[in-house]
């Protein structure tokens, strides 16, 4: 079949890779629908984590399941699903606790690879959940968004604590921030303040449910949203891009007492704890347990009460990867998705 | 009036200084029954922190109020009062939210001084909680102890949401984390793990209702605390010292999901972002706020229902304030009360 390589960063290759195959009875094969390129997956593009050899990419999906192991009771060969970027086991203490993407049995799929024809999804009754029929064609693309940076922006909200009576500050406009803000107005947020400077996603962030802009960014950003919040800032953060500055944005943000949520995949950023203890906020983060939210998001979607697919303004065949991961690197898409 | 103060590590004094006087409509003036020598007094007396100029010390207190500004409407001259180590308005929309240490306009009562004969109490109405009457002298201590170490070990409980069906574990054998130890049973804990290598403290987080003992530190530490929960960690861990290996070994000792409740002054600590993104815990630290608790916490105290007072195990007049220091730093003493 053919697969998405990223053989040393900027070099995306799509080529002729093996078949996944059943290896425990409880792992599943799906074909794919389409799947998409993740601003996480820039990180190796980049070079700012390192590719040692050839690797598989992707780990968001969608598509029909062909074939499953003796042990899958949830799902069987034909359902459209919608699963995880982490497989879990969904027996677990921690999985049952409400955190699948730490299972203890976890395995993410940027290690399996879902940029492909066709994907092994391993806990396949603990990842994967069908839909309740076989969704229009225009349907897809919020399906798939669940599968990572709709659910990655609604955990960025609920770790956020964001909620009726609150104001909400986003920090990061990519995919998962636009998100973040439609997740908090889906929560019932007051007021939710998009930090953005790129007018096409203030739009969109609009649209979503935000209604303030701020384009200040670092010290001048967080003077502003605490202007916006008689001094003191908001009730509730989320932090969608993972470098110290936006780390440091959002705590700074956040009135005491506050919540963050942090779902930018941190990189090279370190907190000082002294100014933790004094800020007096609440910290969450990590990688979205997906999982936990699954079945509502895709009942909202289903129901067409959020379109959270309006986030991919670019989408090419799978064979054009390449072009994908460069939209993407040059902020040229926001999202790009990849048919299949 | 005689008042403890410091002039530079190491050398506590016990002399005349000025007596308070009421320079706001919202202070108030209090008569000291008795005060107390914190962990975090011994930051200056061992130079950790900078003595630039002598400086009054000590931010505990119990006592009967002599004076009041001529707005204070909640407590009277002859009443008996404790309040928190942190004066606050009480009114602005952080003291309604809960944290009243992050009050928009708290004062450090450390930076007031608590170690003299009296002291002076900004936002009396907001600080201070007078007792149902006028306490036996064998309850002075558990009160005294509300005001800071009890109030500190309970927020350090309710951050790392210790209650009922959880797992809690105490970093820290001083007086605030075996008062941690207590709050935790209060709030329903099903098991306590105090981490001590000192006997008699191991025996009275017994008495606070520890259900086991860990005596292994940092990483070994870690791995006994995982080893009594199925490999997967605390629900809630309690960091009750403010050091680097104390705030990992809390970090690392709590499951995925898991809160930890920090309230050790952090010192020269730094958190990498990766493992707090990847550890998927919640945090919550900071100077508690005691007021939040105070009224409750006085009358669990009132109808002796707990008995923190057990942590002060040396009580001097206030002229030996300097044995009380050493006693501490060389850790003869879990806790010193001073008498005035």
């Amino acid at each position: 079949m053919r697969g998405v390589m990223l053989h040393a960063p900027g070099d995306v290759r799509v080529e002729e890779i093996d078949d996944p195959k059943i290896t425990a009875p409880t792992d599943a094969i799906i074909r794919l629908s389409a799947t998409c390129v993740c601003g996480s997956d820039l990180w190796p593009f980049r070079g700012a984590d390192p590719v040692d050899q050839p690797m598989p990419m992707g780990h968001e999906y969608v598509g029909i399941v062909e074939e499953v192991g003796n042990e899958v009771t949830t799902v069987k060969p034909g359902q459209f699903v919608v699963g995880s970027f982490v497989a879990s086991d969904g027996t677990c203490e921690i999985c049952r606790s409400g955190y699948p993407s730490s299972c203890a049995h976890r395995v993410f799929m940027s290690l399996v690879g879902t940029q492909s024809e066709r994907a092994l999804i391993p806990h396949a009754d603990g990842t994967l959940v069908a839909t309740p029929g076989m969704p229009d064609t225009d349907m897809i693309p919020s399906l798939l968004a669940a599968s990572d940076v709709l659910g990655t922006g609604w955990f960025g909200a609920v770790a956020a604590e964001a909620g009726p009576g609150k104001t909400v500050a986003v920090v990061g406009d990519g995919a998962v921030g636009l998100l973040a803000v439609l997740a908090a107005r889906q929560l019932g947020a007051e007021r939710i303040i998009a930090m953005s400077r790129h007018e096409p996603r203030q739009a969109l962030a609009r649209e979503f449910g935000a209604t303030d802009i701020v384009t200040e960014r670092g010290d001048n950003g967080v003077a502003k949203v605490k202007e916006l919040t008689g001094g003191l800032g908001a009730h509730s953060v989320v932090e969608a891009v993972g470098t110290q500055e936006s780390m440091h944005q959002a705590m700074r943000s956040t009135r005491p007492g506050g919540h963050v949520g942090f779902v930018g995949v941190n990189h090279d950023v370190t907190l000082s704890g002294e100014e933790l203890f004094f800020s007096q906020i609440h910290l969450l983060g990590g990688p979205a347990p997906v999982r936990r939210f699954l079945p509502d998001l895709i009942q909202l979607i289903w129901d067409k009460k959020i379109n959270p697919g309006k986030v991919f303004d670019l989408a090419l065949p799978l064979d054009q990867a390449a072009e994908a991961y460069r939209a993407m690197d040059e902020r040229r898409a926001v999202k790009a998705l990849l048919t299949v």
